[in-house]
């Protein structure tokens, strides 16, 4: 394609700091007089506030404030306003507590150690209520009544019934239908960095907060709207930040909230910096859900009807709930060509710790399911699993039974590739016991057109300032949390302008400084903020060809820019270099900086009263093939090797794209066999990281990456998205492995030693 | 005039952060793992290095580097590259030392205390060489050589010769001729704050610099070329800062490039704060000159001719000596009328502490023996001091013997207004002895047109953001570094814009962010950055414009923004809100940000050749009446009373001048009653704060301060300088009040107890 600087695997600029521990994160800043806040949480799953006595707190010596309810506006917030049932919580509780956890009152003091122990000190006065922990029972009639809410009965807090095509008929028309459950556990994201925000209110009325964050940019809008702040008085930067996977997508955090709010109470700086107890067992965790699945096929394996019935456990609030159950029907209606599909969706209030947005965010649970069904109904029409998936596979530029319309689309190659790769013909059949291959797969957005604070569409907007030395500055307000967003952002405004990367520098994610950009999630950031670089940069650039076809008395359509050098296509002497066209452009122009504006705002159409269209312009696809060992004596599973093979349209930076394909295969691996947050009545009983087991190295598999595209049309330079969608392919994968190894199909996650074990003893009950 | 901002008191968004500390100073940064600097310097006035051993100081526990000369590029710097001479020193010395204080070596440790202690265990050889301290000594054959560079001889470093008019002829057709000769002593700048920079060298080649500066711009500039690195791996960044006076103006210190080489070599951040004394004996002083004056009159008092010659001491490096030799002709030819000015200024070398630029820059020196001659002509020829300087004075859209554009001109004004406010007619004569009234006059530049770095001419650039809730964000390059520009600057993008100064948020002075503006010197600020926020606010405001007329179907040349809103001049309520306007316009463009800018390079020619010509768009003037009253006994002056009338333009914010008159006014009297640097063979004897007195509030006097519009079509809303200038005429007024007060003339400044009754007895044993 002659690209200079994209599909090389270039070194991120920022990897030395890194990795010599110099980049600062939210935890390394501190100012001077700054205090330590604590949060008081809740001991029960639910009860009634009857009274909160802070003065013992207040007297201790160190303590510079206490702050509760009454010291807020008691302004409910959420994720999305445009959801009207997502604003369904306090910053700090009001009336009632509703997990244990649930934000009480904060602490400002001298020392972290001095605002611990105030914490003790606050007298809550509660009356217990009766609690609920399970989705299923708590939508029983009699069940203990969450929020009280009027468009809230039996703790539903939103119910979706979608139906694409004539689903009845089908099911009618079908040759073989058959119907399974199944059942996800909730899992933590566990970032390396636990939530910390360092706020600092100023006497001129300026809050600033360092956070670590996904979305600056939602931060900054939820603390104007809790907080009755104007835009003007915030400023939001995220400093380094040790991954997110969705954690800190969903607006604004109890951290920042009482962060803010304490600095506002007593002028100094205030820094909050939750344990990893905390972390895990307070902040958002993957959903629980139950899922129903219901399809018909012909006999040949082509899929006639699938329905689906979803009860997502969204704990004691929506957070990104009421997004969560409207995603679905993308997992359910593009990866596969099935022309009717019916989605019944219910988000369930319980007394637990609520859910939000997770890599791979409401696909992961419904893909499992239909992976797995796939597998079920192969097998009983004697079919080849990956041919029946290449049999009904999504193919470029067809529109789904939801109305959605695909673009580039490389799926069946990835089948192909993960089939030929893992020798699947061969090793599928022809190994030990306990040793066996399974497919996964799914289809993800490439960034979520929505936007929460009704702006005209979800949007990312850029700026690109080039200097009078060569140098090109980009602004952006993407926030680089450890995936690498600014070097891929870095390199699509090189090529564009035809530079070297090390000529171009990025400032991002400061919401004074820098331009709107939602946020990391959703996998939008190289589709959204990618698209908005590359056409400030191509603004930037036509400002310069100007210019120069004026100067050389060209032609705007023949110049080219590269290595450096504005010059007629195939002429390179016919030019100047990029400086001197730099230099030209501003004395052309009243010495005028050449700056060049960019703003990305996919024009795509998704109907919220009937689910039907896109929320995103291009999607990506994977297969991956997983090969396990089962030992049958301790029930263990091991994944030795394991292939990913996926559609990224292209790949911006090759070495990214496997970093993002192999930490996608850790985080599967995890919610695949060991991952699982364990409750009693609400309370999590291994929040700490001895008792929440994830892989580690030594579990990882050897991981053949494949990288297969299919350039969109819609991406910049055909990117899309590579990151969140490919941590779904891994659990079916290896549920399907577990079965083709020693032949039991576990249907509740995780497949633990225990399940294992429980199913091969199932099993040889049976026999 | 209609303002709705320009011309009201408004207080600064950052004074409460000043009032209560809250503002953060370089000093008050810290990074982790930071290591304070300190530099060795030359204990003798002249000498060559033999060697330099550094080993024992490293073997200091604690001390993480030494660095000399041998670890830098050896590259010569200076202010300005486009008077060749200007670059003669390196930023440790490598051959000779050329004044007590000069920079031999620099230590990075992790204490100050232990820094202070490995500089004692550097072991320097120095050959001690004879020195000279007196520029007319320096200039004598056989003088010690102070620079082996071959434009200098006889340590003259530059010379000009500038003949404007017929010299000669006007002093034959003068009636009365007479000649003085005057003394200027050196001062210190003592700005609250001594230079301190926080360098930190990142593992990705990345300098960040934090650093009291005036010019942001030309540090970076600087350590570009001294230490070899790319623009894009600098970065400056200006905190609060404390003053500065010209003292940081001048490009880089060895503050600045010790702190910047020490993080290189150590890779850790490394931060140097000059003591006092440091600050007092090695930074730029304000130039010792010795002028004689030649001027020839009519009998009815108008000037035909001057001929001054001035030698300005520079110290052991020129600093920004080349421009301040080349900048009396202002002060000379502009003020007053004169046909025929010839002016021999020598800028000489001498083993002293260099001189820099200083508040009223190179035109305090000739303006004080112009002042003082004028009324000593006066008195000859029996004419009123102020009606001779009327009847000279300067009007508005003339022309200078030095080819010089005068543009607005409240001169006259000035001079009749501190006249009747000082009741001079009366007061002047019928006093009583020991008290007296003096004249002091000035011109001064709104910003020199020069730019030291080969860009087309002295720029400044600006961006105006306009935010869709109605705020607006400015970024400009320029430095507030006390006096409030940050305020001015938002108070122009507010009036442009029609909204209120609450509005605006301003972000500056920081080289990676901002647009290049080259700093704070030369009373530039109002007129470059005002000019380029204003064009840009201007252009943000046409894009408004276009979207409303469209919208209204009005035309755009009859829209008018105003009082948050934008609607057809005289009916309001035809238009729409601000905030709806950006909407729209933001709506009506895909969503892309609302961005103005703005760059402003004023078209002025000065001929470097013959002298001739403009280097500003416009001139401030001001006439100073001083009143004192002399103790005969003791000798010493006070000033109870003090009419400073000064022609500014337009006053954007009224406060903010008066500010600089009275902190000119209180500059202007230590520098003409007590400041002065004391040395004995080139040791500075008095440079801490309790030996160097200047005047605290006790001695300041009941300031009358008058704000004369005389709006510049060139200044921003009309707006000239305010604050160099304004420095001038004190001297003078109060050298021409004590004549008044007893009848000694006093030519040799400071006007100090001893040189009064030096004076008074000299009189006595004349009579």
């Amino acid at each position: 394609m002659g690209f200079s600087v994209i599909g090389k695997s270039l070194p991120r600029k920022d990897d030395p700091l890194r990795a010599t521990g110099k980049a600062q994160f939210t935890g390394d800043l501190s100012l001077p007089g700054m205090l330590y806040g604590k949060i008081l949480r809740s001991p029960y799953p639910h009860a009634r506030i009857l009274n909160i006595d802070t003065s013992k707190a207040e007297r201790l010596s160190g303590v510079k404030k206490v702050v509760t309810a009454k010291d807020t506006l008691g302004i409910k917030f959420g994720v999305t306003g445009f959801i009207p049932p997502s604003f369904d919580e306090y910053a700090l509780a009001i009336d009632k507590v509703r997990f244990i956890g649930d934000e009480v009152a904060a602490v400002a003091a001298i020392s972290e150690e001095i605002a611990e122990e105030a914490l003790d000190l606050i007298e809550v006065e509660y009356e217990q209520l009766p609690a609920v922990f399970d989705p299923i029972e708590a939508m029983k009639p009699g069940a203990p009544e969450i929020h009280d809410l009027e468009h809230v009965k039996n703790n539903i807090s939103l119910y979706v019934d979608r139906n694409f095509g004539d689903v009845e008929k089908a099911f009618r028309d079908a040759d073989y239908v058959r119907e399974d459950e199944f059942y996800c556990q909730p899992v933590d994201h566990a970032p390396m960095e636990a939530h910390v925000s360092l706020a600092d209110y100023d006497v001129s009325g300026k809050l600033t907060l360092w956070t670590s964050t996904q979305s600056p940019y939602y931060v900054h809008k939820h603390l104007e709207r809790t907080l009755g702040l104007k835009e003007s008085q915030i400023r939001v930067i995220k400093p380094y930040t040790g991954g997110g996977f969705g954690d800190r997508a969903g607006g604004m955090s109890a951290c920042e909230f009482c962060a803010a709010l304490l600095s506002i109470k007593t002028g100094s700086p205030v820094r909050i910096s939750y344990t990893r107890e905390e972390e895990t067992s307070t902040s958002p965790r993957r959903h629980p859900m139950k899922v129903y699945l219901k399809s018909g096929v012909k006999k040949d394996g082509t899929l006639l009807a699938c329905h689906y019935k979803l009860f997502a456990d969204t704990g004691a609030y929506n957070n990104y709930g009421c997004v969560s159950i409207n995603i679905p029907i993308e997992a359910m209606t593009v990866t596969y060509k099935v022309p009717s599909v019916r989605y019944e969706g219910y988000l369930v209030y319980t007394n637990t710790q609520p859910s939000g947005a997770m890599r791979g965010h409401a696909h992961n649970q419904p893909q499992f399911a239909l992976d797995t069904q796939l597998d079920l109904i192969a097998e009983e029409l004697g079919i080849d699993p990956i041919d029946i998936r290449i049999k009904n596979a999504r193919q470029e530029y067809e529109t789904s039974c939801s109305k959605i319309e695909v673009g580039s689309c490389g799926f069946t190659r990835c089948l192909e590739q993960s089939r030929d790769l893992s020798d699947w013909n061969n090793r599928k059949t022809k190994q030990k016991e306990g040793r066996g291959l399974g497919v996964g797969t799914m289809s993800f957005a490439s960034g979520a057109a929505f936007n929460f604070f009704g702006a005209p569409s979800g949007y990312s907007a850029a700026t690109v300032r080039l200097l009078d030395d060569g140098t090109v500055t980009i602004l952006t307000g993407a926030s680089d949390i450890g995936q690498g967003s600014d070097g891929t952002l870095s390199m699509i405004a090189a090529e564009e302008l035809g530079v070297s990367l090390n000529d171009i520098r990025i400032i991002s994610a400061d919401t004074e400084l820098t331009p709107v950009d939602y946020g990391t999630y959703s996998s939008r950031v190289t589709m959204f903020a990618g698209n908005a670089v590359k056409i400030a940069a191509s603004d930037a650039k036509m400002q310069l060809f100007e210019t120069v076809a004026k100067k050389l008395e060209a032609n705007i359509d023949d110049l080219e820019a590269k290595d450096r050098r504005i010059y007629v296509k195939g002429s390179i002497e016919k030019g100047m270099s990029f400086t001197e066209a730099v230099c030209e452009t501003m004395a052309a122009n009243k010495m005028m900086p050449v700056i060049g504006k960019g703003n990305y705002n996919p024009h795509v159409q998704f109907n919220m009263l009937t689910g039907e269209g896109n929320c995103t312009p291009a999607y990506s696809f994977a297969s991956y093939v997983a090969e396990v060992e089962v030992d049958k004596e301790t029930g263990v599973v091991k994944v030795p090797y394991l292939v990913a093979a996926h559609d990224c349209g292209r790949a911006i930076n090759p070495t990214r794209v496997e970093g993002q394909l192999e930490g996608s295969v850790q985080m599967g691996l995890g919610h695949a066999l060991m991952e699982d947050l364990v409750t009693d009545k609400g309370l999590v009983l291994n929040s700490s990281f001895l008792d929440y087991k994830f892989p580690t190295v030594l579990e990882m598999p050897t991981i053949k990456s494949v990288v297969v595209e299919a350039p969109d049309p819609h991406g910049p330079f055909g990117a899309k998205e590579s990151g969140e969608g490919t941590t779904i392919p891994v659990v079916p994968a290896i549920g399907n492995a577990i079965y083709n190894a020693i032949g039991v199909r576990i249907k509740e996650m995780p497949f633990s030693p225990e399940k294992v074990l429980k199913a091969l003893e199932e099993k040889e009950n049976r026999t």
